[in-house]
């Protein structure tokens, strides 16, 4: 039995916001259960210096948690003067999950920076960040069709993330923090709207998993990124 | 005539939200127009080291901007890897204007941690902060109260701020970003709920000011900040 | 009665030495009581990038204090690996007061920095460090106008800066160290030689202040301002 | 074909040599090809404080590449000041991997630190650090035995790692760097000698991969680590 | 000819005025011709902590340029983030030198922290330093007896400092900033009012040096470093 | 009687070998006794900003030391967030060394920097660091010439390093660890190939010295030395 009664193949309940904040060109407040996550996409008009010239365009990720997102108050990573090695770990991630899905030729020489912020956290903030930083990203790009810059929409593909993970003995999707500080092996899971792998990170945490362990916990990655996918459609409008 | 087309004496629409995130022992989402900030409430156990053994508590603020809570995209501080001067005098005013609502004897020897985290910025985001972070705070005062911890709330006096300043040669209260980034004089006004003065900043921008000027300023501040003291009171009962 | 048996309206002695230091465009001693800054002006040829091609010329300011410039060593800024909130705020409010009496088309795009250094303490050093760092400035300026680069000097306006507050119930001028320390409400007050205000920043220590106490501090500093002013102008001759 | 003309299921030579530096309490300098990576394990009598009465033993490990270990020489992180992304992401994997073989429990109240250096970097840097690691710490370990401190080693299970990715199309084993460098999908994995699995990292460049072709890398990757596992045992005598 | 038309053997001229600051236990203000450092000696009750009962004293120093102590402004190192290596080498060099004069057992569990801050530089500031710091450094361990806290003056040797160098070809004392940047071989010598050796730091600038001229410029340090041990006893009376 | 047996003018074994790391232009592993050094030089094609178009060119050096490349484990400094000034120190001595014996003009607008990473330390790190490096820069700048792009070897003299130092009341050639931590006076001496000094640091550990005993330490120094200028004509061929 799952803390929060859910059927172990059940997401928690996806709510996608747009438009969460006014300066950004593309944004949403992602909810997924007690996680929220606060995505939005800034255009900058050049890519890094060591792109330049390229003709290719670059998105990239930054990922940040408020300090009192959590059970107990954490230190701002600002006041720390340096960023963590989890953040560090889970904005890389983001970043690439994110480039999957987009045709950086058809972008053109521009920057597209996706931020991510916890605003409250429940388990699941990092692949809650590339669901919902994938809609942001998405809304962006299209304010520069909209605008005649570019003919079509650059994310051409769909981009979405789920964790799973072995819960007192039983594969479970999308872990909340009550079940995430118990599970044995936990995997992250970022997938396209097509069905391809985009990244898996299985990790034991205690005793080993097996290959037959692994298929169940991508199986059931597999059909929560589709009900994502259909919800980042049904908020963006395809 | 203000681009808002507000009067001159007018503050923007103030909504408070409480309980604005499950964790933090008091919190809300203030709304100054545009300007949106969470400020979340932690209380520790204890004090800093310098003042153990005193009997008194602490109260103390950190304040931050998400990247794209601006026009453009602001670097974030935690990967600039310091805190900006304008950061911390502005954390450094609203924990200094929380202490003057605070009996530090009556708290005890316990520290209370108010964040503000500016979601989205129209101007005004420090008073903003200090008046929701005074929300937060007396809020979650309230738990050691309500949890048989202490008798009575140590937050014993409300306090609240507004800015004010020259916006084409008129005094106008409660600057939004429009009038901020044109006006001359402004001036950032803390007051208590009953009318004393907590902290007064006036700034020439460009051309100096008059003794008859800043009175003008403060009259106008005065009458705000009673509104938003009785948004105070409709926010937590009191 | 105040500790060091002045009149409540009463400056410490004012001695300021110019040409302290012999590589700087423009410098001086100032000596307020045993307050002492080291305030030297260094000319550079051009503005910080971001305001390049404005017509415009900058003035900025640092502060710094000795280590053993109080009563108990302080560790160096260096050391620490950053600056503190206070040396933050201070020399950002230096910058901003003797910006206020530039005429920055006049000036040209030219950068002055004005630096700051509290060879030793006892109270109202940013005050002594803007009246100071004003006449290091102005001293610089006229090198400019010798040279023959400018035809007069762009330093146009007097801004000198004084505290005061309430010691003991009865408020004062020019706060040392002994007074500071004990002080209830006090303010920074800083004006130009035409007796406009620059800036104003008063701020409760405990108890709350009226509008009539910050009047009555108003009236001391302007006074006193005047007096400092009259001393800068002796230095600098005129 | 590959570029070193090895079969698509080969594994560069692997050499590692024991005691390779006198003051560790056990040290390696593992060759994968061309990759070197000397790996030191330091035990120190005490684990950190958050883990201190819990009778629990840690492992820890820190990853670091000399400044020419590369075709182009790059900044020594100490002179940046801090730690890349990619470096901290490699440090914890290495640490929760070594961890994943060791008896906690049985360990005590110890620390042990592993730290890879990487002298030549040839690809798979991660998968070398991770599999010489386990020999550095197996060894420290073995000398707490010998010395009457434990009764049995505590590092009860090799671990030992290895990359695999697609290359011209073609699944193959132990990427060196022309490979890794026009790979498409890459996987490190990390197993146990007992074929579990304690890390799976399967990333796209590029286009994403299918269930099926991450099973095929998946069977590379358990062939090689059977093979690395083999070389543990020879190094350490069982 | 010396641009200073001083003999090859002059020193210039040396000026020692103690008490330079009010706060430190011990001070002065060195003035060597145009460089002018001052010197501050502050005690504590306790050494660092990895030499905590030991039953010795430690004696350690800083040393800091203003920004503008030079021809052109540095930059702050506070405003940096860092130490520079110069800085570094040159605060080791003094510590070093300063307990080369100290009784550390006769001082007793007691840190004293030498502060050298060069107001204006114009060469030699490091040989400076050690001169006046030793003076600040006897001034505050004098305290310690004249308190019944000490029986004698734990700072039983004085030890002073000089440059000497090749300029234009000869042999040089005490060597200014225009020498300075022009000389070939330099070297800074540091010696005890007995005539010991306590540090030899000879370094080619271009050409090499012979061990013939190594003894012509140690022969010079001599005689120049007996001058400077005059002027401290002056100075401390003894 | 000296630990390890050796005669007071004795050098520890020279293993000098050639071509240790196959990406940089010129490398060695340099073994004195246990201290070991892995020296490599990296040419770039142009020289820092401060330094272009004067048509010199620059060689630098960066040193390290392996967390565990002594006794007990030390903290890596890129984890400390900085550089030590005891590295700073010795990378300083070791770019000023190497320069001594580089013709600036020859070389051209390059900058060679050699990276001094010891494996394994006991003592007299700085020292095999300089002859090392001298090995891995001389082999480097062979490959310019090689390559046609230099018409001779602007690497002209050989510089090379040894320590001495007084242990147990005699003077002793080449310290290793167990001397050094015990040693009273030691020195650190750097020559060229033709008998030239370029820097001489003696510094007094606990009693001062002589001029005689500075003298003796110099002489042991240069018969080291020669034997050291030997070993890298062996190595380098000439």
């Amino acid at each position: 039995m799952r803390p929060s009664g859910r059927a172990p193949d059940q997401l928690r309940s996806v709510v996608i916001e747009t438009g969460a904040t006014k300066h950004a060109e593309g944004s949403c407040l992602i909810r997924m259960g007690e996680t929220h996550v606060l995505c939005t996409a800034s255009i900058e008009g050049r890519t890094p210096p060591w792109m330049r010239n390229s003709g290719l365009g670059w998105v990239t990720a930054e990922y940040g948690m408020l300090p009192r997102a959590t059970h107990t108050r954490n230190r701002r990573e600002a006041s720390v003067g340096k960023i963590s090695g989890r953040t560090q770990e889970i904005q890389r991630l983001i970043g690439r999950s994110l480039r999957a899905g987009t045709d950086r030729v058809m972008l053109g020489e521009r920057q597209i920076t996706v931020d991510c912020d916890v605003l409250q956290a429940d388990g699941g903030t990092r692949c809650a960040s590339i669901t919902g930083g994938w809609v942001a990203l998405r809304l962006a790009a299209q304010k520069l069709v909209d605008a005649g810059e570019l003919k079509e929409n650059p994310i051409t593909q769909h981009v979405a993330a789920v964790s799973c993970g072995v819960y007192e003995g039983k594969p479970v999707l999308d872990l909340d923090y009550a079940e995430d500080s118990e599970a044995g092996t936990d995997a992250n899971v970022v997938m396209t709207g097509a069905g391809g792998l985009v990244e898996v990170q299985g990790s034991a945490e205690g005793a080993t998993f097996s290959r037959a362990e692994l298929d169940t916990l991508l199986n059931l990655a597999e059909a929560g990124i589709a009900e994502l996918v259909a919800a980042q459609k049904a908020a963006v409008g395809g």
